[in-house]
Order: structure tokens, then sequence, then C-alpha cells
């Protein structure tokens, strides 16, 4: 194996030409496209129209002449294409954070419903090593809701929680945002279903990375987020998933008036959209859904190449690759390779760990243009997002971690962590 | 009075020069910045860096080396200086939808906690009239915690509620969307607080039009939205103000991990960020935050021409001006003047009802150029912006209305309202 070897890979890569579609700056290996996906091409025109004729010129009436009112269902929809979700089931809104909260709170209201004794269904069963935003939420409707948040070590301890008593919902992310582990949702889901529990799950690190089916899988929820593998830019808004079963079943409490079913009609009395669309709270962020729309449709574009299925095989291939090369290259530098190998149970990225000086590696790959990100306490975290990253850039990564244990640069003072960090 | 006198008033205008801040089309009157602000124009330049340096070029990095990690304060206390907060007392944050929950589950919270008898203090107080999404999460949360809403149809029925029983909060936005009745804040804030209830205050047709000072008034809560007097685009993102003294006293629920003290721990328990960062939730939408900025600059540009004083008087003056001239101009057209006549009692806006064909007026009107807007059932809504509106504005839009009622041209068929109107 040698670095030619990887650009003949690239070469005959026919996933290769959607790299074109971003901008991406020279001399720089993007790992870390599960934090920010990187710039489409498209985007500075697209927001720049936004901006320019339909905020500039048409104002106002840009929510009708411009389709603005659609675009929660539009981009929606597209989004929906990725995960397994049917047209009209997927809507896009507020932050991943918020809409957990709303689809919690249905989870919640549903699971005590179902059963007369509500407290004989109160609990919600985790990860610990779950995101922690959707922790805290779990958390805070936890207390609200007199639930109380079970949070499991390991994913083996996710069946025994289910069997140990009543629980109303399991909370999942699908990949791990720090090991990179992946659940098998369909497998999952209906683990949880035979205990008689709900699943919401959250597609941070999955949706836009590899091939989603929720309703293959008869998930109850989902939520995720638009600024990673969807590369929607920062900050982009978030999506949230219903099954039609549960979709009219409940009011969600963040009953703002996009979610009305006439918000022009300015009743003072809350009557809820049919279906998602009452998952929609206050007014879009344009210019941000602008940016997101772009973002999806970079990865739409893969559909005239197979799709996430072929992303995903280059993907795997990607962190194959790097897992390899890390073995190979950097033996006695005191790495090891969190992400598990087996396939099924990887994501999109690959986390090593290091006991000394995990931060300040990350900080000296940065300065050599190999973009990663540092996890606390120990883990030096690399993305993999197959729409834009070459066989070379995986070799090169690689080169360059080597050069830096090996150097000892990474001891230099400017690389080591501050007292605070941000 | 002539249109030559209003020419000359605007030369005379010390305000004039700041409209040169906006992009705002050829042949406009736009009479609609109380629904989305004019576009400045710096704005195109400063999203485009964020789009193209910040995110194309920094990637990841720009969260520390762009500042986008302090952005909700940093806008949060330009606005502050808009509304009367204090440095560090105010944050941008999702919508106010959903900035309204948080504040409203934190006044509820804070009313229960004083009154060992919960039910004792059961009651939210508002107004009918009020803006509907306000409206409705009062519904959802006083359904949710057992309050109860309790809705008057005038302002002058406000005390009489409050003095009818125990109230725990009163929430009120300050200027009324339709009618553009203005309240006054330090009286109603001080009545309830007599009464032994807590003010939400919803600042949306109020912040950036006229002096607002919620430290002065002694207010407990405010929201508010970036897109309308703002300039911040359209769904901008809205801001959240808590008194100092409420601050630390409840965890709000969308406790969220931007919210949390050290976010980059990323630890599975949730601790609250000191004062008012435990406001914010998920990841902002930093396109739509940048345009913001731009949007909240152009009125900090007033400070150097007499500050949102003087922006007042201008504005009082536009729309004393609209008043006098429908009434001179448009008699025997069944126009009734909504808006109260009293200063003291007047927004920024003005709006005039008639019976038959208000809806079709509005779109007359558009086809010419004057853009205001239709509000159900009966009400033509005309919104005065100081900062890009000029006197000779207000004089052909009269022109326009008078030629628009005169000629029955609101009668022609492309301007008649269709069955399902979004």
């Amino acid at each position: 194996m040698t670095r030619d070897d990887c650009l003949a890979r690239d070469v005959a890569d026919l996933l290769a030409s959607l790299r074109d579609q971003f901008v991406l700056p020279a001399g720089t290996v993007y790992l870390d496209g599960n934090s920010l996906g990187a710039l489409p091409k498209s985007a500075a025109a697209r927001v720049a129209q936004v901006l320019n004729q339909e905020w500039g010129e048409q104002l106002i009436q840009s929510w009708n002449s411009a389709g603005w009112i659609d675009l929660p269902q539009r981009i929606g929809d597209k989004i929906g294409r990725l995960v397994g979700a049917r047209p009209g089931e997927l809507v896009v809104a507020d932050s991943t954070s918020v809409n957990l909260f709303k689809v919690l709170s249905a989870a919640l209201n549903i699971a005590a419903a179902g059963v007369p004794a509500a407290p004989q269904r109160g609990v919600i069963v985790s990860e610990r090593g779950n995101f922690p935003t959707d922790l805290y939420i779990a958390e805070s409707l936890a207390r609200e809701r007199g639930f109380e948040l079970r949070l499991v070590d390991a994913p083996e301890a996710i069946e025994p929680a289910l069997a140990s008593g009543p629980v109303a919902v399991l909370m999942l992310t699908q990949v791990d945002y720090r090991s990179g582990r992946l659940h098998d949702m369909a497998a999952m889901t209906q683990l949880a279903h035979a205990h008689g529990a709900l699943v919401v799950w959250d597609l941070a690190h999955s949706a836009g990375a590899l091939p989603v089916d929720l309703q293959g899988a008869d998930a109850d929820f989902a939520v995720g987020c638009g600024y990673k593998y969807l590369n929607g830019g920062p900050g982009a808004p978030a999506f949230v998933w219903v099954h039609p079963r549960h979709a009219e079943r409940f009011v969600q409490p963040l009953a703002g008036w996009m979610g009305h079913a006439a918000p022009f009609e300015f009743t003072p009395a809350y009557r809820p959209a049919p279906g998602i669309a009452r998952y929609l709270c206050g007014t879009p962020a344009l210019l941000s859904m602008a940016a997101l729309e772009c973002g999806v449709d970079t990865v739409l574009a893969a559909e005239a190449f197979g799709g996430l299925a072929a992303l995903r095989a280059k993907s795997l291939a990607l962190t194959d690759l790097f897992i390899e090369r890390v073995e190979q290259r950097c033996t006695d530098c005191g790495l090891s390779v969190v992400t598990p190998r087996a396939h099924a149970l990887r994501g999109s990225q690959v986390s090593l760990s290091r006991v000394e000086g995990a931060y300040a590696i990350v900080q000296a790959l940065i300065a050599r243009g190999v973009v990663g990100d540092f996890r606390a306490p120990d883990v030096l975290r690399f993305g993999f997002t197959p729409l834009y990253l070459r066989f070379v850039d995986v070799w090169d990564a690689v080169e360059h971690l080597h050069a830096v244990l090996t150097g000892n640069e990474w001891r230099d003072a400017r690389f080591q962590r501050k007292a605070a960090v941000t």
C-alpha cells in the first residue's frame, strides 16, 4: 500500500466528482464534517438570492411569492428521502435540542396515556455517553413530568434496563458522538417495542452519512441535525420526524403559531395542524434554512451514483483505510482505536484515544491542516464525509499524525490546553 | 399642507441620513417594517463573510476564531441598549415563541414557589387580542401545569382581572400587533406587582421602534423579535431577558447544551450557566444571527442623532401625519382609525378598519407599491419605521389609498381574497 495506491483509488472512485460540490480550503484535510459540514458551492449564491432579492426586493411578499412558508416541509421532504421517511412526515424546525423536547414530551405523554397507572411506565432509558444536550433535555423533562431518567454505561446494558422495569421511552443517538459506535436501529427498536417502550432516535451523526430507514425500522420519533453530514451551515435548523401513527395523538408543548392549523387566521385558541406540521413552532430562520437546503442537495446529488448505500460503502472504505494506516504507521505511539472494527457497529468516524496529550495532538494536527477534534478526556475524533474526502486525504492525515507523534511536535507549548477551554 | 411641505420636512429631518443604511426597492413605500424590517445594506457583505470566510475557510475553528460562541451575548448586549437591559442580562436565542415558553415556565415556577398553596396563584392573565403565538404558548403551559389562562377583552379589564383573584403572571405584548395600542410598561408592571403578579413582556412591536426601559419599569421577564423593527431578516433569532433577581432562581425546561455552565466539558448531568446564559438552548443559526447583528446596528446608528427618543419623535410625527392626511383626504370612504390618537397609547403603526373590502384594498395598494398588510377581519395595518420612512412617503401612501378607494380600484377581481389565504 502506497500513497499512489490511494491516488489510484480516488481515480477509480465513482463518487469522486461529488467533491466538486464543495468549497474546501487548500492544504486542509477536513476530518470534522461530523461537527460542521463543509460549505456547498451553491450556498453563497442561494443565500445571496434570499437576502438580496427575496428579502431586499420582495420583502414581506416572499412568504408567498418565494415560498418561504413552505420551506419547513419542502426541505423536510428532501431530508425524509435520506432517513426513510415518507413525504409529509418530516419538517425542518428549531434546533435538535428543542425538537427533542417536543418529541420526548409526546413520547412521555403517549406512554403515560397507554397505561392508566402512569408511574408504572415512568422510566426513560438512555446511554450515559449520549450527546449531553439529549441527556439535559431528558433530565429536564423527567424532572418536570415525574419520570426517572435511567442511564446505562454500555450498549449491552440497554436490554437489561428495558427488562428491569416498565420503561416508557428508550432515547438513543444512532451513532455515538464520541466513540462512533453505531446502533442497529431496527433491532433496537424491535427490542424496545417488545418491552412496551417507545423509541426516540437522534440521527445527528447518521443522517446524510449512512442509510437510515425510520419507516423500515418502525421507529416512533426522530430528530436530527442540519449542520453535520447534511452540510447545512453553522447552527443550521434541525429536523423532526414522528411516525404517522403518533403524529396526531398529542399536541406538543411548544405550540407556536407556525404549528397552528391556520396560522394566518390569528385565532386566540390553538388548533394544531394535521400531521407533522404541528411540530413547527415559531418563524424559521430563513437565511439559515436556505443554506440548509443547499447542504441537503449535496447529499441528494449522490442519488445519481448509488445514493447513501454507495456513500456508506465509501465511508467504510475510508475508515477501514484510516484504521489500517494508523495501525501500520503509528505502532508504539500509545494510540488505541475506540471505534468498533465491525462495519455493522461503526458510524462514519474513527476515534482514537491516547492517555497523554490527546488535546495537544489534535491542535498540532490542525496546525498542519488536518482538522479533527478533541473530545474529553482523551479522544482524538476524526469524521469521514464520503461526499468530499479522498483516499489520499486519509493517507496524508495518518502521515501527519505519525509526524506529530514521532517528532514530539505535540509537546510544543502552543498546542497545550488552556485552563479554560470553550 | 402640501406634498412640498412633506419634502421640506424630509430635508429638515435630522434622522434622514439613516435611510441610507437600507436597500429599499424603487417605487415602493414600505409600511410593513413591523412584519419584516427592510434589508440593511451591510447585511449582504457580512453574511457573505460568515459564509465564505468563517464557514468556508475557517470551518469549525470559527466557533473560537470568529467568535461564534459569543454571538448570543454580543448581539444580546446590543439589543439590551435598546430595551433598557444592562450588559449580560439579555441573550439572542431561538424564536419568540420558544423564548416565551422559557420565561413563562420560569414565571409560573417562581410564582408557584412563592406561595406554598400553588393553586392559589394559578392564573395567567393576558389579552384576547395578544399575538396568537403568545396565547398558544400560554395555553399550552397552562394546560400542562394546571394553571388557568384568563383572557380579557380590553386593556381596561386588566386591572379588574388582577384584582379578581390570585394571579401568578400577567403576560402582555407592549404594542398590540393589530390595533397598534401601546401599554405603559412601568404603570402596568407596578399594577401587576401591587397584586402580587409577575409580568412577562413581549416587545415584538416595540423593540427598536420606541424607547423601552425594562430595568426602569422593574419588569420581570421579556422576549422580543429580531425581524421587525430590529431589521434582522426573515425569521431572525429572537431575544430573551430576565431580571437578574429571577435569572438564577429557575432552570428553564429547554435545558440544552448551550445553556450549560461548561458546554464543552460534555458532562452527562446538566449544570445551568450563571445568569441569562442558561436561557440558551441549542446551537444558534449563525447566518441568521449575522444578519440580525447588522439589523440591530442600524438602530444603534441612531444613537448619534438622539437615539430612540429621536426615532420615537419622528415615528409619532409620521403617524400623526398619516392619520391627519387620511382624515382630510379619505372622508366618506368608510375608513375608521383603530389606533389610539393619544401619543402615550400609540405604537409605531396606524391601523384602519373598513367593513367592506379591507383585504382587497391592501392588495390594490401593494399593486401600487404601497406595502401594508391586512389583519382579519377588517384591519388595514400600516407600520412606520422612522429609520427609513420619509414624510413624503406618508403623503404618497395616502394619495394612493385615496385613489384606490375613490376609483373603486379595489373591486378588481385580482385583489379579492381567495378562499384559502395563507
